[in-house]
């Protein structure tokens, strides 16, 4: 994924794993329309994020309730500096981090910054 | 994401670590050039697999050769079915899953099946 002018744009994944107790609709439902929207609704944080997609384990794909992750949160922006400044924002900091811990209680299991390759385009 | 007239897809994701003993470097390269190649060549693959994309992480994202995941691959399909078929199918299991154990000890660490969700449109 380029960005013109500016090279490719790193991705940060973030695998997500709902905090002990809390039910499959409950976390799916809080995840993506509370936390979805609070990050959405930041200004200050649109100068960083280009692109956030959320992606939830289908239904399908739990065995008990469980499943490897409830699913993975991918952010892109321009370069890794701006991943780094994103995390470090006041904005992040007081409004958007505090809520990531009321549906996961591991909000730094897998954290990682990744450079897209496409294999088989769509 | 849609497919006209078929609903929402879904996007298998795998989240990836390299096998013990493997360098980064070694990993990344394989990973993109041999193994893409190889899923991307196997014709009959191509009836399920409508996307797939690797993320690699990358080097500022590593500490001491550590990081969460190496990368994670995301393939999108019509349905659910369609992975169970996928990952049934016997060219699957004879040409691409013998592969994977070359970069990966544990191929079934992470597998999850999701459907994405478009918080911010890039």
């Amino acid at each position: 994924m380029k960005l013109a002018g500016k090279g490719i744009m790193v991705k940060l994944v973030v695998c997500v794993k709902r905090k002990p107790g809390m039910g499959v609709e409950e976390f799916h439902d809080y995840w993506r329309t509370h936390h979805g929207s609070l990050v959405k609704s930041v200004p200050g944080l649109r100068r960083y994020i280009r692109k956030y997609v959320q992606s939830h384990t289908i239904p399908q794909a739990y065995e008990n309730d469980a499943a490897p992750f409830d699913g993975i949160a991918e952010l892109w922006f321009d370069d890794h500096a701006a991943v780094e400044a994103f995390l470090a924002d006041p904005d992040y900091l007081a409004q958007v981090r505090p809520d990531e811990l009321k549906f996961s209680d591991h909000p730094n299991l897998a954290w990682f910054v990744t450079e897209e390759v496409s294999i088989i385009d769509g």
